[in-house]
């Protein structure tokens, strides 16, 4: 049986893989599950987001749950959503930073927590097997209402914790969101702290005009001219639906999200101790700063780092690179409320970007995929896992929580089979670029060598070096 | 193929006749079917509406169609903003008359006229065959947007027709608006013309808490005891959707349809000759009214007189008993316009209900339906028909357009085999109660003895005499 | 200088007493006094309530407030909603139970506590002395927003509070809204508790043409007749903006408002010991109730026992005839919340109204006012207190709060000069019928005698007996 | 007496120039003289503007003018708004490309006409002279009802009109929203007509952070970098409220909006022969277009073209920089429109901006404007318009309909006065940039020796080369 959720709930190409009726089993499978009674639902602004919203309100009603549709907001906003309205479920349309002709459902739980990995399971097994409880009568069919204001209800709360009384600076930011919802509210909030705050890319149109909806270093590189010519301090850049932020220095480009997770992780340390959750594939600057401010790291899956940190009773912060979770916030990935507090910060501080990250260490890292044919995955897993413990026979650390990690001094490697797609992954990080480039060089000729070997021609690189 | 259109649209009880994929597929049958590019839709207060509602948005955006919601309204308001936004197509969640725990689709096209048999038919094989174009692509989907003045502006519309500059009484108004939508207008819109209106059963309630929403004699007597005590001059009452009027004397009782209809048929042909269309169980103040008016009468089906209204060039009206069409204010059903009119002519010439009505005839009428099981249906109306021409060899008229209607001097019969149960009808109109009262024994015991005859014994009789 | 605020805020007539003008300085007054920061503004159903809430909008902003306007619900939601929205300030305009040409305002402090008299004197300098801060800059200019589900939030928490879970008896209800606003609220919350609700007077109209907004006896009782008609259980009727409730047994007839007071204070005091307060117009029903309950009786002005009850740190509930406030729901008036809280307890305790208000005295009232030329109010106040003391020279208790007031064994007199009439008011209460004829008869017959002498000789009485 | 309306309406600083005192005693007077039943209001996304569209209400409402609020929309919305519902009147709060602690209202007429000089002299008077009718009483008050779709209508209109079959190219466009309401149209309505469309400043903001709401060439530079980055064919620029368009080639730069003018006016010429107002700033390129295609130009005072517009029967279009008014699409201005008709051409002629703009002459211009001592404007008027025909003795053409024209062969030069600041204005233009800079040297330096002459020291001047 397929499953349903990937790593990032579920998704795939309107209408073949995702469409009305897929959504309506969904929503009736969740809101089964967890015997809700309300719900809250919204989505992002792709084309067909408006249908498969309205999609997730007939599955939840049909099974006697009262709806809360907030339409279009960016994600954490869902998120906070059910926080606030005391609902038992969320729904949010979205595929992310997916092509526009893509879409997809995240689901959430009380408080704005995503799913479990073993929810998922058991949510999948009730839709497969049809064992959805029959629809509701006419009396208990739930019903249907909008809410207009709830994202001035949450800049509100926003503005609230970020507001600083006597600030050192007025930095003036440039802030690209993506054509995405999130040009509702971030520029709104930044504005209402003080900040001078010029925009791009935020006319809303889920054909995502401006760039494409990811957010990475070579999508943002004509807005970063931009941001020098007029002079910013900071240029944010949101993903498609707002839970991701790039940050971007004007003169010195694209900060590593490695580097954003370990300079949260620092000041919260600051303030208290206590356990950090990181997925597997974060990198050294993080544990470096971990360690020296005295807190403890805790190591988990990929796109889990939430059930660590709601299972933690100590746990301070959760992330993986793109996502990061402040529990004093909420349980929830939040680009918008990261952009707001590195601001307070630069107001509070007096400090520009440059001075903030100053003592936050900056490795060299690389990611790679070979797409391979069907079947090719596993194999190609194994023999790299074998050949990287044969070189190094004696690793300082090995973590196989989520495909194979090798830890050791001035470098690490982790290899992963994709979750969703016919590839495996190399990620690996060095502490200077020379050492990088010949760990990744010496993989990569490893891996092609075996294909050729076992007979496979078809094969795909992709490489970034960060 | 059970056919899916009843006399009156889409009906059934919910979930188990009537549900979302019903509704899914019915919506996206009729957007096929027309090519729609834009749709209204809306409907009742019942339970179920808004699930059904949201389902007919999915079937028409999965066809590219943009659909505007104008949610809770009355019937008569959604036909006339498909007019008024320049829709292709309405629909219209509701189940009129029917208890709570049933619900159903009205379908409109261009101009707010209800579908044509043939549409209907041509329809229910688009969806029953599995015909129907797949749905659009992601760039191709349709748009949903609500729409929420539209009330008001069928207030102002219907307000600017029905104003009397120097009204010589100003009538004082019961209103009873069935716990339904209309709540929101007929009220407002008397009101706004000068009436003094006093309402019940105007706070808005699917379940119908105040009475049936079929507005009979008998739902309605409570509420005529209040009609004397406070003094108002009349006393009109909805159904739960907003299409029919009743019309109550305070002092003399309920109106009948027939007469209200020769009432408006009298008022326009004074105005102009021409045709006025009639429904097969119209009695003979209609058609006597008629003659003396020199118009033309065109007798058509049950449920289908805006089909002649549309395709006659000099049709002036078209009506069955609660169905009321006037084509100079659109080609629906509304009750509400009709309560205005009849206001407005209280207004213009200073009379009181009884004097209006003065100059149309009363002749008693009853009908009666006679329950059987299942095969039966056919038997007894033969027999029946059979009868009836055995006693008056040669009959004056003889119609066949829908079941058989002998019309005599002094009384006419109508048998007619129920479209949706296992019922025969009998319509029976004479000019006296007694003879009346002869032709309804004489049958109905016939109707048992034949029943006997044929060795069934469980069958049930409906009467009411009027 | 002429008070703004009466007994029950500011009222008078549109446009001449009460127009934008005014309602802009004393929105400006108040935003100023308070130095409020937020203030949530709405009205009831006059035609005269969107111009005077968009002033009172205009008066806050200029003194940069931020406005939430939640538009037309009854006053008691205006009130639940500061305490909801967290505001400093409400305001809600209406007129209460005067004719539809009136209009006022009502101003709430945080929490939805109606002003204090002393406040109310210091904001009426603020205006009439000009000392109003002067107008904010464009920067700091207040906003403003609506809030569209104000009305369905209050419904859920109130119907939380309400629902019973095994109902001993579904009672059937007939409400008659007034046609006010409380029309959208109070058949909801009853019907989703499981009464079956019958409505009258619920479509909203400002000028109110079902029937006077005060719900007294006369007013309601073409009405009452329609209760036993169809056979209710009890009826409830609101007074225009939905903070009063009248109680009527169909049967039995207008339940009298100490008794409503006796019978709440009783339960209260039943769970817990503590403060009762109470106007010096109540009768002793309520002191018997409390006395016996061994709670403590504390006795205020008119229109002033919000005061006591936030001031004492015991009290339980505060109540004059037409408003009651149970803090343990709200710091205001309730009208809805009292016909909630009656229908549970039928429902929890399966008990008729008859029955529930069987331990509660019964003692006949009069209420009558002498309105004479200005000038004389003094004068005949003084005259009947000396009579009075005269005739009962060893009282057994005065009461000097508004008025005077003696209690006697069996009976008790209060004299009171009207705060906004010239009008001197007797309000008296005996154990039996003829006791209290006798009491109000001497007393007119003295207060004509001395007018006579006086040589006033256009006077006029209004008397009612309950 | 203070003259109320300039050329652009009522505009001024927050609070001490225009505030809600005002705007309520204007929009009074307005409803006054047209004798006004409905009104539509709107305004930008100034931070004053919520305060003064509501006291506009609350004047229209006193007068019983039923008012519908669109809130914020660009100006031309409100315009097309007033056609559209049929209204009376519109007023729309803006101070248009004014810095953002001013404000103003501008108000329209039946169709969205601006008023006429003598309508607003007449308005004036009624206000001034305090000749208002008293307020309407409490049941003639005016109603008030927001309408939410507007934007979407009108983008449905304009769509269906700009839409091209079979279009020969595929515009790049950068599009610059002034942080205004055109945020919220001009991308939606290019995307819809297949452009694709990069956008700049379109989060709406009334403190205009990404820049001055005023579109010239300088405060749009540094964006016209990015369009040459992004490599967009053309970039559009609006002003805060949206009545007009900046036009810039990516590699060439801002053109002139006499150009603009022209390159309109040859196109409405070949369609069809008739008149173009043009205003008396109005360039040689516009002249010489007109002429050569057979039309006829009409000349008329800054700010009132559209009197002339509606006066003549043939006139095709009218025009001054920046207000451009095509009658065939509707009688305002629209910057909206114009970007759309622009884009249309592009694409149905497949001709890039420098192509399209080929024919269309390009003459270099100057704007000056001389500062002086209140009552030195005068002076300096006569004695520029003197010293230029004595330099001039037999001039080719003089017009004196608004301050003075000379045309000569290769050149003209127009004297003015300023209608609102102690300013001279020199308008010049000439075939040359030589000899346009002989010409401005020259008069400025004549201006400055007279200033001298006459004593005064403190002047300042403003020059711009075009």
């Amino acid at each position: 049986m397929k499953r349903l959720f990937g790593t990032a709930g579920i998704r795939g190409h309107y209408p073949d893989e995702i469409n009305p009726k897929l959504v309506i089993n969904v929503s009736s499978g969740v809101a089964n599950y967890f015997q809700a009674k309300k719900a809250v639902i919204g989505g992002d602004c792709r084309l067909t987001t408006p249908i498969l919203k309205l999609s997730a309100a007939i599955g939840l009603m049909s099974q006697g749950v009262d709806v809360i549709d907030i339409n279009l907001t960016p994600l954490p906003v869902l998120a906070w959503s059910v926080r606030e309205f005391g609902a038992d479920i969320g729904l949010y349309i979205t595929a992310s930073h997916n092509p526009p002709e893509d879409n997809g459902v995240k689901v959430f739980k009380q408080n704005g927590v995503e799913l479990f990995e073993r929810e998922e399971i058991e949510i999948e097994k009730l839709i497969n097997e049809r064992k959805l409880v029959g629809i509701a009568n006419w009396k208990n069919t739930g019903t249907y209402m909008t809410e207009t204001n709830v994202i001035e209800h949450y800049i509100n709360e926003l503005h609230n914790l970020a507001i600083v009384t006597a600030p050192k600076i007025i930095p003036k930011v440039l802030i690209d969101c993506a054509n995405g919802p999130a040009s509702l509210i971030t520029p709104k909030v930044l504005t209402s702290m003080g900040a001078k705050v010029v925009s791009i890319n935020s006319h809303i149109d889920g054909r995502f005009p401006g760039r494409s909806p990811e957010p990475r270093p070579d999508t943002l590189e004509p807005f970063t001219k931009l941001a020098q010519k007029i002079g910013v301090d900071i240029f944010f850049a949101h993903d498609g639906d707002g839970d991701r932020l790039a940050v971007v220095d004007p003169q010195r480009g694209f900060i590593k999200q490695d580097r954003l997770i370990a300079f949260f992780a620092k000041r919260y340390l600051n303030e208290k101790k206590g356990t950090v959750v990181v997925s597997i594939d974060c990198g050294y600057a993080v544990r470096e700063v971990v360690e020296e401010m005295g807190g403890k790291l805790v190591v988990t899956k990929l796109g889990k780092t939430h059930e660590k940190l709601v299972q933690l009773s100590d746990s301070l912060m959760a992330a993986e690179p793109w996502k990061l979770i402040d529990p004093s916030w909420g349980l929830w990935t939040d680009g918008i409320y990261q952009a707001v507090m590195i601001t307070k910060i630069m107001m509070k501080e007096g400090l520009k970007l440059y001075d903030l990250l100053k003592t936050v260490p900056d490795y060299p890292q690389a990611r790679c995929a070979i797409r391979v044919p069907k079947g090719v995955k596993e194999k190609l897993y194994d023999y790299l896992t074998q050949y990287i413990l044969r070189k190094v026979p004696k690793p300082k650390e090995v973590l196989t929580i989520d495909g194979m990690r090798v830890n050791e001094e001035s470098y690490w490697i982790l290899i992963r089979k994709s979750g969703t797609e016919s590839k495996v992954r190399i990620y690996c990080e060095a502490k200077t670029a020379k050492e990088l480039k010949d760990l990744v060089v010496d993989l990569l000729i490893a891996a092609k060598r075996y294909l050729r070997k076992i007979g496979v021609e078809k094969f795909e690189i992709e490489k970034a070096i960060m």
